[in-house]
């Protein structure tokens, strides 16, 4: 049965995989493991968190073809929490974020190591750099850990091509995300355009081809099912999120409220706001949008028009309809039913209110 | 005949490769080609350049152990220009380095690009931003040029071990030398440490033994005269990489002369020259080192110091016993003929004057 349980061992499954691949990576460099071991603690800590959502839709991803359950698609999978913790330390960096998962984001940490000891030039170059190092090390190992995972070599050249994809699309997405706060540009068909590079097709669509080519060679169906459900679950994952931005607990997202808000990010929600405004109220969003000193009365204000130009009920309208979708192309899908179910209780999960 | 004929021809070969590679990525994403294109005209510009050096010691690692020439071998050797240009990408944003190859940085150029336009926020961020993407985007892209290069699964299962080990290294062997710079270690034994992780193992003995690990299972007699000659050959070319960075000419070395002093970079030239000064020289040296705004008359300052303390000879003198360890290794090595003939040219190319 793929209920609660099967979810959480998904998660710890991956967990332990991804320490044990941290802790042989400590002995592969000999002559300069002690002064690599406060970067090597930071990436376990980082790696400790996460709500392993990749590699979950990749394992599905692969029982569903009817594959069988093995240790070496699990670690294959949790090759792709690498990937994505090397995505938010470089994230964070170009975002100038100061936390993640509830804990200093990594170039802050090494900035603080550095002023901590008095050491030489600028602390904050030096957490620069070590957070470029560290995400660009975290980026290498998903191939290593991807590569050593134990499955068939002709299984991991199948993955390899899906694998491509998901990097250079997510990549393309984050650029096109940057291009989109440097124009200016707005509209709700650019946000939603970053939504589908930079989460649908990279937290959810590819993951779950990539199980499916490393279980075996491309069946259309299945793949273009995933697309189906992958897709619309994403923009739904995605605007969950971006409800979570504004009004979110802190506590539960591990990033301060209205952090989205502070780095101008052009979320959908935003977007929507921002097409609904009346005039005055969208000369508010523009003059706090990316505004780092934003204060909580400035939050407030603009959390008031959210709700009140209706933005935020149809959002919320927009994830039902997107799940709506999601699970409707789960159930003429050709998959297992255990993955079918897997994957229904997996996109509840990701797009509930968490109120 | 391995004479200068061959080596550029592979040089040749390994820009083609690049070029096909670059031009097949346009067409990989449809939906966000456009916005992207001065991201890839960029890299192409940069991958127009560099000397192949990485590449030209994959394959003629793989033509030691008396593998054939063919053109696969050959672009998975180019997949390790993506992984270098990266490298530079990201150094360059690390350092604030202005110019890479005679042109504008990446990083620079990038910021420019949005200051032109006049868009929103800061250019420099914009311009970093791109640049932490473009180098993901480049590492990213070594692997699957790697894997698509044709050769057979388990060949590239026991290249990718070397290519894993490979990046592992560069990549802390740059955390060594950021912590080198941060804590003032400026002793010639730490400077010689980051040299045999970041040029030695990284430049010369991995691509040679990636070239083997290609060609056939592991015969420990070849790596280990890899390591023989790929170890020492690092270090003299590293240390003719020093000396041309003071006293080079800018037009050839595509930098201007001394950055590596305004960078504070803590070279092995500089160590020597440092243990050999007198107070008054050593304050000089202290002083100027990390010194962005450092006129011509603080250059020549440094340079008189060190031809006068014998630095500069004692880097000539280690130079040639490091080369001639590196060809020492090559007599008795168990390779083809025309590989040791072709290892022996780069090496004595790769660490002449330039005068």
């Amino acid at each position: 049965m793929a209920d609660a349980a099967a979810l959480d061992s998904v998660r710890d499954q991956v967990g332990r995989a991804l320490a044990e691949f941290l802790a042989r990576q400590r002995d592969v460099l000999p002559g300069a493991a002690t002064e690599l071991l406060p970067g090597l603690d930071a990436l376990s800590g980082l790696l400790a968190g996460g709500k392993r959502l990749r590699p979950a839709f990749c394992y599905w991803g692969w029982r569903g073809t009817g594959a069988r359950d093995c240790p070496q698609v699990m670690t294959a999978a949790a090759a792709l929490e690498l990937l994505h913790a090397s995505a938010l330390v470089h994230d964070d960096l170009m975002d100038s974020s100061d936390t993640r998962r509830g804990q200093p984001s990594l170039h802050r940490r090494f900035a603080a190591h550095h002023a901590e000891r008095g050491w030489r030039g600028s602390a904050e170059s030096f957490g620069t750099g070590a957070a470029i190092l560290l995400g660009d090390l975290l980026l290498s190992w998903t191939d290593e850990m991807f590569h050593a995972s134990g499955l068939a070599p002709e299984a991991l050249a199948r993955g390899q091509r899906v694998l491509d994809l998901m990097r250079s699309e997510v990549m393309a997405g984050q650029y096109l995300d940057l291009l989109a706060q440097a124009t200016g540009d707005g509209s709700v068909a650019s946000a939603m355009r970053v939504v589908e590079y930079k989460t649908a097709k990279y937290t959810i669509e590819r993951p779950l081809q990539l199980g499916a080519a490393l279980a075996g060679p491309a069946a259309g169906g299945i793949a273009r099912a995933y697309t189906g459900y992958g897709l619309p679950l994403g923009v739904a994952f995605q605007l969950r999120d971006d409800i979570l931005g504004m009004f979110g607990d802190p506590a539960e997202t591990g990033k301060p409220a209205s952090d989205d808000l502070r780095e101008g990010k052009r979320t959908v929600l935003l977007a929507i706001t921002r097409a609904r405004a009346a005039p005055a109220q969208a000369a508010v969003i523009d003059r706090t949008l990316g505004d780092h000193e934003l204060n909580e009365a400035g939050v407030a204000e603009v959390r008031d028009i959210i709700t009140s130009t209706g933005a935020l009920a149809e959002c919320e309208l927009m994830i039902d309809r997107h799940l709506g979708q999601a699970l409707g192309a789960l159930e003429q899908a050709p998959m297992t039913a255990e993955a079918r179910e897997a994957l229904a209780e997996l996109a509840v999960a990701a797009t509930a209110r968490h109120d």
